[in-house]
């Protein structure tokens, strides 16, 4: 019988989360989101060019890192964040002192649920974070934590305590997070499908990870959240929430960690040019092929107990494995090790690495 | 992307599938379905005393097995089919000579989608059925075979084609299906959310199949469906449909089959004696903490390429290592043996078995 975690009201941990934000283009984005964001902490990262300035309305607690920043800060070890490409986000995991993180796309907006009222997201990643998470038997009425749900006959009882949740995974409604290919045969596609639902992607299993709406728990797998290289100089693009979720995935597998998908929505409101993205993708598309069996088969050894141990390996078995693919996963191999040394350098190895799940 | 699967009308399938139903005690249960029900034969294997009589209303297709046709038609191997337990249901998929089965209990009603409009399961349960699995990769916008959906970015072209689906597990609103101990401690717990999603169960993973609205593909992993040795004699129940559905999960990841989850609901209406629950469960709720990382871990030969040569292989594996946890599982394998020698009596191999999804 689970706890019945969600009845107590949602805890709002405003000094426990920072908000990150990949460049904010649009004036209405946080107007928008004001009575759900305006408790937090913003962290904004500037993808382009330094000297544009980034409007942030009054009355938000933000700190804003350009480029310039990124390198002051880095020095040459600022090689391992994109440059031009949303995917410099993950800077601001890095610089973030909190326990979580939340980070959303600047076209993402409110939407409503079936009954017309607007959806605190961060409420739900929150309650999704703080819940534990099933990934070693599935539950057919999806998170038993949640009120009015439970474990179901035949579900074994040692497995109901759960483990920790390392990351919430939420969705979107109106424009669906397709590739290009399927955005050039179906451009009018419209996602409108409210599924009442979250649910915990089995151990084993690999899913692709958006970043436009998704929270996770920096203390447990912040380091593995590495948004890979891309935009300028790199031959891909669109593949760096991608990266982070297989990373991600696999290493909360073998930790004993769970990811939640499902439940919250936020509001697509625009889609990107199919062109533009066939652009960015299509290495991407064929690279995937080889490198989704990779993460599949992926062996990590026991003696990796820590996040950082665990991407250290990974980093090496993806120069061993994926570098015959294209010399692209060298570099990226690299920059994943100075991805690591940078973040241990911001975040002192004591305070960081918690994979017992205790803060 | 997925072809749209679900836009044309759903086939009724009507020569191409059986309902079996384990006994009717209510007399509103035909009646409620007959919109539905009645273009179809049902077979009906009554649990209890042979002496009782079954009312089936006018209009309806049907055929009625007691124990004495069991016991005739099978002779000695009838001791393979449960007595006085709802588990004696997979007689029924034995008998039938059609490509699929729907199973459903008398304590099963038609339910209402959030509109209000009664939902005709059978037909999402076919869609369900027709249209391919995804266990290999998980797909964050759920079934991309649905109308309005597909696959999202990140999801390799190679796994798109998806695979044949063998089962089609469906969901209850009101009386959720609870074990006893869960039951007791939650007796008004009743289930309200209506999830509007199916999904493949990825491969590897386990789920606690319930026998209350399950749809399968005869054809392809009906061997696979043997519901036990429960009731009369035995000591458990309750675990008639959870081991068919450990059973067939595993063969179906074997033979690169899918079991998709969710919809349709239908409206359970009666909770069951929870004491009585409890002295039926109680064995299992021990036992299923060793049968699960059996199956777990189970393995099953590359040789074996038709549902009956798992199922004898599981048999031999069950002997090896559960009946050490208890005589029962000496008793259940042999069992095992006796079900796929009686199925293939009646189903001669010709025309069983076939792995390969055509008819």
């Amino acid at each position: 019988m689970a706890a019945p975690v969600s009845v107590s009201p949602t805890p709002l941990l405003k000094d426990e989360l920072d908000i990150v934000i990949p460049t904010i283009r649009n004036l209405d984005f946080l107007e928008m989101w004001r009575p759900f964001f305006q408790p937090y902490h913003l962290i904004i990262v500037q993808d382009g060019d330094p000297s544009k300035t980034i409007k942030v309305p009054d009355g938000f607690d933000y700190e804003l890192y350009n480029r310039n920043d990124i390198n002051r800060i880095l020095g040459p070890k600022a090689s391992c964040i994109s440059f031009k490409d949303s995917a410099c986000r993950c800077f601001g995991y890095m610089v973030s002192k909190k326990k979580y993180i939340y980070t959303i796309d600047d076209d993402c907006f409110v939407a409503n649920d079936p009954a017309g009222k607007p959806i605190n997201a961060l409420e739900q990643h929150i309650k999704n974070l703080l819940s534990p998470s099933t990934p070693f038997f599935f539950n057919t009425l999806y998170d038993p934590f949640r009120e009015g749900a439970d474990f179901v006959r035949g579900y074994p009882f040692s497995l109901r305590e759960g483990v920790p949740t390392a990351a919430s995974h939420g969705l979107w409604l109106n424009i669906p997070d397709y590739d290009a290919p399927t955005q050039l045969v179906k451009p009018l596609e419209r996602n409108t499908r409210y599924v009442d639902m979250v649910l915990t992607i089995p151990k084993g299993t690999l899913f692709p990870m958006c970043g436009m709406n998704l929270a996770f728990h920096r203390d447990l797998i912040g380091p593995a959240m590495y948004f890979g290289l891309m935009g300028d100089g790199q031959p891909i693009g669109r593949y760096d929430d991608m990266w982070a979720g297989w990373c991600s995935k696999v290493i909360c597998d073998h930790l004993g960690l769970g990811i939640k998908t499902g439940l919250p929505y936020i509001f697509h409101s625009k889609a990107s040019n199919p062109f533009v993205n066939l652009r960015k993708e299509y290495k991407g598309i064929f690279w995937q092929e080889e490198i989704i069996p990779f993460f599949q088969n992926v062996l990590i050894p026991k003696e990796c107990t820590t996040v950082q141990k665990c991407y250290l390996e990974l980093s090496k078995q993806v120069k061993e494995k994926l570098s015959k693919v294209d010399p692209y996963f060298d570099k990226l191999a690299d920059a994943m090790v100075t991805w690591i040394e940078a973040w241990d350098e911001l975040n002192p190895p004591a305070g960081a690495a918690k994979p017992n799940g205790k803060a």
